[in-house]
């Protein structure tokens, strides 16, 4: 075994960039500032072009240099020619280094550029003046202005590390698909605690509504941050003190980052930071061990969406949320649930049950037997066809078993997904008209092989178990 | 419909006794009392014979005259010498008028006799002041005198109807099978509300806690009648403040008692005074409605308990709650259960649940991601053969999908008689070692026709229906 310190050496290697990569980059980031400019100024727009996000504050990865091109505009400006203007800019100055780019969507339309190979997005936003601010965007100058001011030349290394850690093991990314760390996340995290293997160590020990505020804004009114701010970590940004920059962290990727924090401080390995990829299983051997496990696996295929990731898996999550709370208070006992989507073909939701179908019978509580309601319980269930037994008394309310008329779960999906009023989302609802498949148990072989992701994806669930914990 | 007014005349005629059966049993009370004070004599017993309880207040039912004749000593008599010598008084009284006697056990010994078809206990107990009891029966002169004092001729006729109500609902009776009502309380209630119909009336609308408090002892102390009384009904005894006279009234009589009330009130009828006796189905009947359920019945058949009834009903509901609970631990769903005895040949254990086996696989719930006993969690989980699936993070803890190695509770409750160190209580715990058997679902066929008890137990289960319950 690695020390810790030889597993970061070996790390660092990989992810700190050569001063060749940071050359070029840097000669790509002045060319796109310069020709943003001229193109601002053909249109007339008072803006100016500055770099901010990773490549400004030097905690970029090599390989994997991701340029955040601002357009800083006058407050005055309206919102819609600072719109289309900045669009306009972004097209050109792509265009005219030889890139390719797409629009893409988030408080505004901005454009995503790919230029010798480096993604480039090119971002519109307000100059205004700290707490002032007019959209989401505007922001990022104080942030990076924040972290480059205190970040030491080590410092940058340590937030690389912490990055592909991150990386490694799934949880980076503020994107609603993943639900995880943004990088200035990991700059402040750096701050606090000082460095990488500092950030873990202090991880492992992080409770829920676990508070870190570099300024000292709730300093004494801690229980007030927790009220403001309902996310399982709360990390107050220091450039406004009404924003949680850890608030897209779910639950979930913070258990994986602090129970990860501390298996590789315990046992220190690459596979953290690079985690071996999953090889689907055979065909035959995928099917063997699905018919073994002795449970219930419902694979519902339906068409893609023609809509951006964070609507998409926003959609996917309240969905199969909905669809396996809907089993449950069925009465199916659902052990996990999970979605995937390749973002442009095909959509899943996979869902494992204890059993494919419910008991026959069920008790059925009724009122209190002193309620007005009693009467017209008895006289439901005294003559009913679907009682098997009783009423009788249990405690102060009226018992009566009673039988299921349904009793399988792939049925009663088939059924509600006819009218999808059970909270599955519109966007979801609509690609499940054009196109829906259930698979159940066996059937899921037919799926295995029609896309590598599926496959990938069912491979994992089957697995259940994330790639970075160790094997013995 | 007959009116409320209408049934309970039909009840009056059959259970106030005639002028004839109050005579012969009079005639009786006197020929005890003197063949009883005669015995005591001869034994130097310095005995006060004298009957109380129903006949002495007037509040028997016609047909079932209980003579409660009590053998009151003064207080400065050991307990042996009035234990032994009231046993022998008790054995010759009922000798030497032509009846015969066996011994019962309360707090001390004492004779059940027969005389005339007519049940005479002789009981002993002390002479004191009230307050100062030194056994159980020594309040009861204090109560007979009590509801003497109190109760109108028109007023025994009400309690003689409450009784029969009771009886015939199933909820009459202190003792622990029953865990209902003794004919004091209701003699109590019928003083409190003053008639039948007005107690019924009452019942309705009362809550777990209520307090009947005749004598005012807990007037504005309401709270502290409920934090010495923790039963459901509080009756306070006029006679003794710090003794509950419902303190025998189970949850369950009591919730059956105000339902029925209700329910009597809304639609009288002679149904609940005199309930149409169950007829068991024919064995084939029996047999296609238990496979048509949909369920599964357990019947649990071992071997009788030299006990007294209260001990052999006390031991066999504590087992019984027991063995649902390690069902339930387990994992399995108890929709209800049962006991059944003859108190003399077979004692019955029956459970009904919505399967006989478990689903394959479980989840199973791992330690916080951050305590200490992870690491075991993860080495324990990560390579062993009962392990599906994961571990994986759910919140803040580790789950991990196991086999389960027992999944049938037939086979569960097998091994685990073997020891019964679930709480099986240790006469039932002899007696099964002496004869045990575990019948399921069709097997119970086999027992069906082995006692007419055991078949209207069984119809009884099947129907679940209280047979007061109206039909339509």
């Amino acid at each position: 075994m690695d020390s810790l310190q030889e597993v970061c050496e070996k790390v660092l290697a990989l992810i700190n960039p050569s001063k060749e990569e940071v050359d070029k980059v840097g000669r790509l980031v002045e060319a796109l500032k310069a020709k943003a400019l001229e193109e601002a100024l053909k249109l007339g727009l008072e803006a100016d072009p500055q770099v901010y996000g990773s490549f400004a504050k030097g905690t970029w990865l090599s390989g994997e240099a991701d340029i955040d091109l601002f357009l800083r505009v006058p407050a005055h400006i309206t919102r819609q020619e600072m719109a289309q203007k900045s669009l306009k800019i972004g097209e050109a100055v792509v265009e005219a280094l030889g890139g390719h780019w797409i629009k893409r969507f988030a408080e505004h339309p901005y454009v995503e550029g790919w230029v010798d190979g480096i993604r480039v997005n090119i971002v519109p936003c307000f100059r205004v003046e700290r707490g002032f601010w007019l959209s989401a965007a505007d922001r990022s100058p104080f942030h990076t202005e924040y972290v480059m001011a205190r970040l030491k030349e080590d410092g940058k290394s340590q937030v690389r590390l912490l990055k592909r850690f991150m990386k490694g093991i799934g949880v980076y990314g503020a994107d609603i698909k993943t639900g995880g760390f943004s990088g200035y996340l990991c700059e402040l995290l750096i701050l606090r605690y000082g460095g990488f293997k500092e950030v873990l160590e202090a991880a492992r020990s992080w409770r829920r509504g676990f508070i870190i505020d570099l300024e000292g804004y709730y300093k004494g009114r801690e229980s007030d941050a927790r009220k403001i701010f309902p996310e399982p970590l709360i990390v107050v940004d220091p450039v406004d003190e009404r924003r949680n920059v850890a608030s897209a962290v779910s639950l979930h990727r913070l258990g994986e980052f602090m129970a990860a924090a501390g298996l590789f401080l315990d046992r220190p390995s690459m596979r953290f930071f690079y985690p071996p990829p999953r090889i689907p299983l055979a065909l035959d051997d995928f099917s063997s061990a699905l018919s073994k496990r002795g449970t219930c696996w419902i694979l519902i295929l339906f068409a893609p969406l023609e809509v951006v990731p964070d609507v998409l898996w926003g959609q996917m999550y309240s969905s199969l949320r909905a669809i396996s709370k809907f089993l449950r208070n069925q009465g199916f006992n659902v052990l996990r649930e999970a979605a995937w989507s390749d973002e442009g073909r095909l959509n899943a939701f996979l869902l494992e049950l204890d059993s494919r179908t419910l008991p026959k019978a069920k008790l059925h509580l009724g009122p209190p037997i002193t309620s007005k309601e009693s009467n017209a319980f008895l006289t439901k269930y005294l003559k009913n066809e679907d009682t098997i037994s009783g009423p009788w008394i249990h405690g102060n309310r009226w018992v009566v078993l009673l039988k299921r008329r349904r009793i399988d779960a792939v049925e009663m999906l088939r059924e509600v997904f006819k009218t999808k009023d059970i909270g599955i989302r519109s966007k979801i609802a609509e690609a499940m008209n054009r196109h829906l498949e259930i698979l159940v148990d066996g059937e899921i072989a037919k799926a295995y092989s029609r896309s590598e992701g599926l496959a990938t994806f069912l491979m994992d669930f089957l697995i259940g178990r994330p790639p970075w914990l160790w094997e013995g």
